[in-house]
């Protein structure tokens, strides 16, 4: 069997098959991140996110500065997911050795930005010159004994909700995808075509801009995941980078449930909608299987979603329930009717996806 | 300016000027791993250690397996360079798609076999599809408060000593790349082609085997570093990666010191004399300038080291004096008349050294 059959889970899973325990891994493959004891006041956790040059991201779509913040988030963000306080970050880099230094600098400056703003320090890392540029950030940082939050936790019977609103990266990329469309002489969408036809519209930075910000700045949720984990009322949790609908299965997965998504109640970001009648499409499948949002998806009782909804702290989190837990394996997607949908892409998987 | 201009070490202590403090971090950027004070009983140590397949490895030489094992060992040798024990490691691996699982697997068990040695476990990891080989290894361990072993502690009047001997890797490396040659029909080297002439020799794996195997499978020096942070004698240290001149220079540059090396009292590793006549070469270049060998270097009095290579549990590290710590910078290398020697390669820089 080769990897893209086996793809980036199967094969995931099958290392955690074969690594060993150890009494000092609290929480080990499988989850957003890492937890050891080592037997300070808090537990340590850590989390390791590759970025690669073709696969990750594009240099026609994101600064060196963007690239390095956005990889920053990325790692930062499954310290959110388990409700850990930053600490550190370290970067690997493979860098080409023909780019300006300022170039280099600027991508180290992003992830530093994105550190700083959750409180974190760049501590050290790694670097070498490599034609496709490579960015692998790791994030440290520690969470109160028996407060990390775990894929492992959703029961049923309990509501799944997410923090702020999804998919405003997907369609960030779908306009990015279908502008560069147009310019290699490919036919825009056809709603497109309309807008064009009717006035100056697409090209512009309008619609775009805000999306693309969201995009290239994600703000990882950290806050958000320290005030859940110390309720002590979410009993799983984890972010959403590969979307909704794709980690709300490793949520079902790792707790042994079905998840039940009800598409209506989805969040959908500001601007998705007029991005989306640009290009004709639906912009709740942005939300659904967009990926990136770097929100966070947790799974708690009904009744302590109230309570935690009446604390003041937590309020500004702005949790929205999208769905609930049920027995059973899967997840399923309802629309307006009750009807299960059916989408083209459950998700983003690193080893089968498109590059 | 580029980054090959400005080269690795130049570009990290860029990044170091505008990185920030911060009270937790105790080491930062410029040592072999940064040392954090997370409140526990121990300080702990994190580095990371990128391998690019092309720049710092060929499948050619090396199998999946040993890819791993040598990310895995070089990383580690970070951690006994700080005195430190270590407690896990962390890969993010970019594979090819096409390779069979089981190949994967072999990889990441490598590196899950190098760990095990030295009593640390896989935690973690990220991995996604890339044409290019990548696997950067994270290695996390622990050192008591006031033990760590920094580069920057070497004084002048101290001797500088050596852990096991030197040049294996780089004697394998330049039989690797003679016989590669020879396949290409370049032709070998003089000596190489009168061996030839003289009966059947080099094409064998007598002379490679075990050189190759130092080079397939470099063994961390985790418990000479822990020994000698212990001691509380030794006040400079580092592991050997880019050569020993190299290193010794990082050293002279972090303590604010001169070294002098002499190349006669350097410990040339079994193996190499004998390839060195096949390659028609002086096998004390492999020693100087060959890297990748992940003994430490140390510096301490010359009084201390005679203690210390009295205790019982240290001999066994079996430490060999190879030049002096003075005032001034930089390293100079003597040669049997105390002449200053001239060396083609004065070390391994990842961003200037061809691929």
């Amino acid at each position: 069997m080769l990897l893209q059959d086996l793809g980036e889970f199967g094969f995931i899973e099958q290392i955690a098959e074969i690594a060993e325990g150890d009494p000092r891994l609290v929480v080990g493959i499988g989850d957003d991140a890492a937890v050891l004891d080592l037997g300070g006041p808090d537990l340590t956790v850590v989390t390791t996110d590759v970025m690669l040059e073709g696969r990750h991201f594009s240099l026609d779509w994101l600064s060196p500065g963007e690239v390095g913040w956005r990889a920053g988030a990325a790692a930062l963000s499954d310290l959110a997911a388990m409700g850990a306080r930053p600490v550190a970050v370290f970067a690997s880099a493979g860098l080409p050795a023909a780019w300006p230094a300022e170039q280099g600098r600027a991508l180290v400056s992003g992830l530093m930005d994105v550190a700083r703003s959750v409180g974190a320090t760049l501590a050290g890392g790694d670097c070498a010159a490599n034609e496709q540029v490579v960015l692998d950030v790791i994030a440290l940082g520690t969470v109160p004994r028996g407060q990390q939050l775990l894929r492992s936790g959703a029961r049923p019977g309990q509501v799944v909700a997410v923090t702020g609103a999804l998919g405003a990266p997907g369609a960030a990329v779908a306009l990015l995808k279908d502008r560069a469309l147009k310019r290699a002489g490919h036919p825009p969408s056809p709603r497109l075509r309309r807008t064009e036809a009717s006035g100056p519209s697409f090209g512009s930075d309008e619609r775009l801009g805000p999306l693309r910000e969201r995009f290239a700045h994600p703000q990882p949720r950290i806050a958000a995941g320290r005030r859940l984990a110390a309720s002590g009322l979410v009993s799983g949790a984890l972010d959403i980078s590969d979307g909704l609908v794709a980690d709300a299965g490793h949520l079902a997965e790792r707790s042994g449930v079905a998840i039940i998504i009800e598409a209506e109640q989805v969040p959908v970001a500001e601007g998705c909608q007029a991005a989306a009648e640009t290009l004709g499409v639906d912009p709740v499948t942005w939300a659904l299987t967009g990926g990136e949002d770097f929100e966070l998806l947790v799974a708690l009782a009904e009744q302590d979603l109230s309570d935690l909804l009446e604390l003041d702290p937590v309020r500004a989190i702005g949790l929205t329930v999208v769905g609930r837990v049920e027995d059973g394996e899967g997840v399923t997607v309802l629309d307006r009717n009750g009807q299960p949908m059916h989408l083209s892409s459950g998700g983003w998987d690193h080893f089968t996806a498109p590059g």
